[in-house]
């Protein structure tokens, strides 16, 4: 053997000493001043890989959207024919007009089932009303509201813990490189679905649009997988979809197409995604996006006009009717500004009171969940009660209005839905509070909306209802059900704009209706902080174009109020999940810490050589949690123009492909290189794919134990790398720019003896809370600086 | 001397040999044939500096957009106070508002003035129709259009020949990091300003969008640095936007706000931005870009509130009224399915076909333009008699259709703007090619938008308004005035959409304004490829939510067939111009080749001691043309834990800021490393940020030349950099991503005698056709290669 006859030192001994070398250096105070005047640390980086996902804490990993140029890769990149290229964009467009298709179906589907299930509730409640068996209706109520919040939350709590909430935050972190595990299964789709009709109909204070957007998201990421985990189809152009890149922009389609079913937005739904899901942006995933929209749109579009026809039952100007203003012109006039402007502060600072306090609540809730899963649902259904007796009571307090017979709509209104319920009032008269309160929540909104009517509602009422939902908003969110937040935050906003048109009297020209309108859109923009996007989804809602330069004007308002106090209603929840989120702009202080100090205060790196025994990689990939190992060849033999003994990095090797090789039980009696054909004879690209196995399922034999692997085939000879000296605030902006996983840090030092590779960076470590904990002297100088957006 | 004692190896020729030795034996083809069994390759990367700008070649160079983080940066963030830095946001925020605000008024002042100038011409030319004197009216009309593009282009060619043409390109490369120079300049938005009046009065088949987009990118650039290049303004709060990030920021904001005053469409105008003009994109500029915009559409209400008091001469039913089709309600048909569908599909072939038309067409005109002033004068001078010849005599061609009395618009039209020219006719009766022919381009647009007068054109006047606006807008882009593209593509679009509607007849559903509306749109997307922005633009120009199914059917049918033909009108041109856009996605082949064999096909690399003589930097400057130099420091001093006689990779340095150092004349008499409080007390931060001066105006004496720098200070110590075996496919996606000028490649071996510096990559060696021509294999199999989109 010509291999075996040279002597090859053990790389990863090396490496190791080296390492320690390093660190023993680093520690000695005295070398520290002298070079980082700035810093002092804590001798280690502790990372967390712990995260709350749907109420349990569980163990995330990152997403591989870097592409993996190894061996393999690029043979079955250069073997591609072009029919398989075909192949491919056939298939991801196939797969986006599936997502808009499914996604366009399921809303009219969960619409359909709720204004059923809530309109039959809704008028046999009123009609024990109307006939003044006011116990009977209470207990019917209740009843019917208690067990329809029984279903959803136990579904959620038994099968799929995943499933509550909006989901939002979650695609949030999967589209920024966060895998949350068991988010995009099948069982939190079906879990969704049915627990989002359950929860809107029981009347709880939540939307069916947050859900909807997840529930496009789990209908891509199935598609894109071929099926669930456990049922899954083999067809042979899905393997190309075999990777996280894919996935992410399939999902990204689905999260677009979700908004756009929940709101009939499809440019809104887009922008949506853009603003504020979607961290990586192409010009050719927007026209994806648009199309998946697009699909979504007609869907909807045919359901409706299915529906037009009566054959849906209850279903008639339902949940899929956008809040129609259009009748309406808007006049500009000089006295409404400051109106507009008062809504737009108000909407700012109700926002961000909203995100601080909801925060606090959530904190007490997961106390609860944290206690089990009687718990969860102990809580859930006494949220429903609240809501029912509220509801219920509340309207008994109005008094009776007669009605105006110079309006055109029905008064007191026929059947279900309608501007003037009658209620517990004789015939000729209305309840305002109850056509607000005893409705579902879409036709709520629809009420609040109503144009042309500004003697409609009283102020006492427009603040009962403000204050209610006020209430209701805050506590309902974290309950064990599908849950949206958009609804809830128009409901409150709705009311208090009203609320402020109606003080105004004759002062203002806007119709009442618009200025509900403009303070839905406040208080979104002041809680969620969007701009764009939400003033496109308003829009499209009220179908009035002639609002938007108004409405640009509170939406920026209300976003600079509430930047003022605290981040996003998400970046909230993203904070409190746990969920290692990577910021676009790295914070100012980042700029003082070089990647060097932060890789001298993690554990030292663990490297492997590029031929390597299988029982070291055995005992490597068991002693550690890494996912990448950087692969690196020792006293290589005289590349061309080298002098001998130079050491080489070769690339970075993952764990799951690691893993597979083991698993493949593809070994070498002999320490040689093998040949491009022998790992190919063995291996597809698409081998290395999967991500399921752990190490603990390989068995090996001690013979096995003894012989090598060559790991040069599998490696990444491609990784993206920073020279140790690059500031953490670069760096961050490079692992977030470019989607990676692992970036390896390398020396600024060049010459003998000097390791290739000083450390490896991952998303946990960039994370800014992460650092601090590891540079505490950062975190107090933090609080001194003012940050600069 | 401590440290002359030492003695200090030459680096660069160090350096320089070792790439000689690399160089050898790389050319040595069995090493090739054995590591790059894909490639052969001609021995040089020829780079080319050189564009097209306005119509004369130029030497163009990258902008900065990455932070430089030398010592000076470092301390001047770090003593950065918070009110420095709330002045800096601050004056983020006002520069916008201004860029709003001057783009609006601009715009109104140039719409005023466009109807007025053309009004008074119109009306005049009506008069002597109407009395019958057709040779009197048609050397009216002729003289005025003559003298009118007369004046347009005279200055266009004496004073800014950047100003010519729509500038979006330009732009485009401009935030992309190509700074084509005299693009942004004083005299520019002068002279484009007035063109464009002129350009757009004198009835040429060109729009004053494109125009307006420049402008309002002239402002942002303008106001961002404190005025033109001689007048400037010397406000200290302005040193803080000296770098070409916070300008391509205020850019950004200036091209949406064009987009905006051009369609009166602020959502619109920023997704413009996003979609088709900036490369990279922040959450941050979503927000400004929209503040921006509804500035300019606050702006322009009020200036259109004010004109409707009758303050603003003939300006009426201006420029500034959309395209208003909000009246008709859209209602679909199965029917209209299939006509719409071809709508799309004859969009995307014929914008194709124009994108390949007028590519031949640009070529020939540069050919002309090379001969001199004259010849572009006469160009222009050219196209404007041709214009004014069928403009005027076409519409003789028409017979006189009788006034349908049911209708109730005027008719004939009396005064300047209306559907119902009666040009040549009696009374009572309209020629309606005139109507189309005889007007501004904004009222042919909205009469041909026209909703419920199926009757009004016969289907020969607009087949012959359909083909001489296609002839026309072939002819005219080209020459030298301010010309938008926009316009001429709608008024062709419009012509066929509606053709194409009178010919289907009764057998469709929707209005035949509303298909001329799809042609437009469809014709748009097919040349541009723009998808969600088109869509929004063509929502807020015509005020029609219900037309957005339709419309994102067609978008996306025309550019789905456009894409198969050729690419986008944009980027034809840039290509033309040669300025070296780089693409989101690299080509496939680009996997193939590794940076490293592109480095090797490159001269040598040029580095810098970390202490240096003069006489080699000055040298170095003048020998080269390199604007980045790598810092090598060779033998260090023993950092810790390291073994003696490393070399150490500093960072990099720009020639911009070796040039200040030079002409500050901060030498050494001895080799020795400064303090920092030494540079300090010279240096400001801001002073590097200047870019003018070349080294040729640096004068050193003798003694001077004999002296050291130490450039350590002004190091840029934390530069990207990939490992030489990265692929080029994944360097594009880094330089791209985070917006790179230089990209430093690293060797993969670690040892003595390494050089720490392969090569250095800029713009210009990822551009794919640079790469191409020094790796001819790749071209011939890419051919071959069908491209994964």
């Amino acid at each position: 053997m010509e291999e075996s006859s040279r002597p090859i030192p053990e790389p990863a001994a090396g490496a190791a000493d080296l390492e320690v070398d390093r660190e023993e250096e680093e520690d000695d105070p005295e070398s520290i001043s002298l070079h980082q005047p700035l810093l002092k640390r804590t001798p280690t980086l502790t990372t967390n890989h712990l995260a709350m996902v749907g109420a349990k804490v569980s163990h995330i990993e990152s997403l591989d959207y870097e592409i993996n140029e190894n061996d393999l890769f690029k043979h079955d990149w250069r073997s591609r024919s072009s029919v398989q290229v075909l192949q491919y964009v056939f298939l991801k467009w196939m797969l986006a007009f599936l997502v808009g298709l499914l996604t366009g179906a399921i809303a009219s589907l969960i619409n359909l089932a709720i204004e059923n299930i809530a309109g039959i509730k809704m008028l046999l409640v009123g009609r024990l009303v109307n006939e003044r068996r006011y116990i009977n209706g209470f207990i019917y109520f209740t009843g019917a509201n208690f067990a329809l919040t029984m279903v959803a939350a136990t579904l959620c709590v038994m099968f799929a813990p995943t499933a509550a909430g909006p989901g939002i935050p979650e695609i949030k972190a999967y589209l920024n490189g966060v895998d949350t595990p068991n988010m995009f299964g099948a069982s939190t789709l079906i879990v969704k679905i049915i627990g989002s009709i359950g929860a809107v109909s029981a009347g709880l204070d939540l939307g069916k649009e947050g859900p909807l957007v997840h529930i496009g998201a789990c209908l891509a990421s199935l598609l894109g997988q071929g099926g669930s985990d456990n049922y899954r189809l083999k067809w042979r152009w899905l393997r190309y979809l075999q990777n996280d890149r894919d996935r992410r922009d399939l999902i990204t389609c689905g999260a677009s197409s979700g908004v756009c079913a929940a709101f009939r937005a499809p440019v809104g739904g887009v922008l949506f995604a853009l603003e504020e899901v979607a961290s990586w942006w192409r010009s050719a995933l927007l026209w994806r996006t648009f199309f998946s929209t697009a699909i979504v749109v007609v869907v909807l579009r045919g359901f409706m006009e299915y529906c037009d026809s009566g054959k849906c039952g209850l279903f008639g100007k339902g949940g899929l009717i956008l809040f129609d203003v259009s009748s309406v012109s808007v006049t500009y006039h000089i006295n409404d500004l400051l109106p507009v402007a008062l809504i737009g502060i108000i909407g700012g600072v109700l926002g961000s009171l909203y995100n601080h306090l909801l925060h606090k609540v959530l904190r007490l809730y997961s106390l609860i969940n944290e206690k089990g899963r009687t718990a969860k649902l102990l809580l859930s259904l006494g949220v429903s009660l609240l809501t029912s007796i509220c509801l219920y009571l509340l309207p008994f307090l109005a008094p009776c209005t007669p009605c105006d017979p110079t309006l055109d709509a029905a008064c007191p209104t026929v059947g279900r839905s309608g501007n003037f319920k009658r209620f517990n009032c004789p015939n000729g008269y209305y309840n305002d509070l109850a056509s607000l309160l005893h409705a579902t929540n879409d036709d709520a909104v629809r009420n609040i909306f109503s144009t042309g009517t500004p003697t409609e509602f009283r102020a006492i009422s427009l603040l009962i209802f403000f204050a209610i939902y006020c209430i209701l908003g805050l506590f309902t969110f974290g309950i064990a059900v599908p849950s949206g937040l958009f609804l809830p935050i128009i409901l409150m906003g709705s009311a208090y704009g009203r609320l402020l048109a109606l003080m105004m009297g004759s002062h203002i020209y806007i119709d009442q209706g618009l200025y509900a309108v403009l303070g839905a859109a406040a208080l979104m923009s002041g809680s969620m902080r969007m701009t764009v996007s939400l003033c496109v989804i308003f829009l499209e809602l009220t179908n009035n174009l002639l609002l938007l330069p108004i409405m640009m004007f509170v939406l920026l308002i209300a976003k600079t109020v509430g930047d003022a106090f605290n981040p996003s209603i998400y970046e909230i929840i993203l904070d409190l999940k746990g969920l290692p989120f990577l910021e676009a702009n790295p914070e100012p202080w980042m700029r003082n810490l070089t990647v060097g100090e932060l890789a001298a205060a993690k554990p030292s790196v663990v490297s492997l050589g590029g031929i390597e025994k299988v029982v070291r990689v055995v005992e490597v990939l068991k002693s550690t949690k890494h996912n990448g190992f950087p692969v690196v060849d020792q006293g290589v033999p005289s590349p061309i123009g080298m002098p001998t003994g130079a050491t080489e990095l070769h690339g970075l090797v993952l764990r799951s492909h690691l893993v597979a090789v083991l698993r493949k039980k593809w070994f070498l009696k002999e320490r040689r290189r093998t040949e491009e054909w022998e790992v190919r004879e063995q291996f597809m690209s698409v081998d290395l794919a999967q991500k399921g196995p752990k190490i603990q399922e390989v068995v090996l034999t001690e013979d096995e134990m003894d012989m090598y692997i060559d790991l040069h085939p599998f490696t990444n000879t491609t990784p993206y790398t920073v020279v140790e000296t690059m500031s953490v605030a670069k760096a961050v902006v490079l692992f977030r720019q470019v989607a990676l996983r692992h970036l390896l840090i390398v020396p600024k030092y060049q010459g003998a003896g000097i390791s290739p590779i000083v450390g490896i960076l991952t998303r946990q470590d960039l994370i800014a809370h992460n650092i601090l904990g590891a540079f505490p002297h950062l975190a107090k100088k933090e609080k001194s600086e003012s940050t600069n957006s």
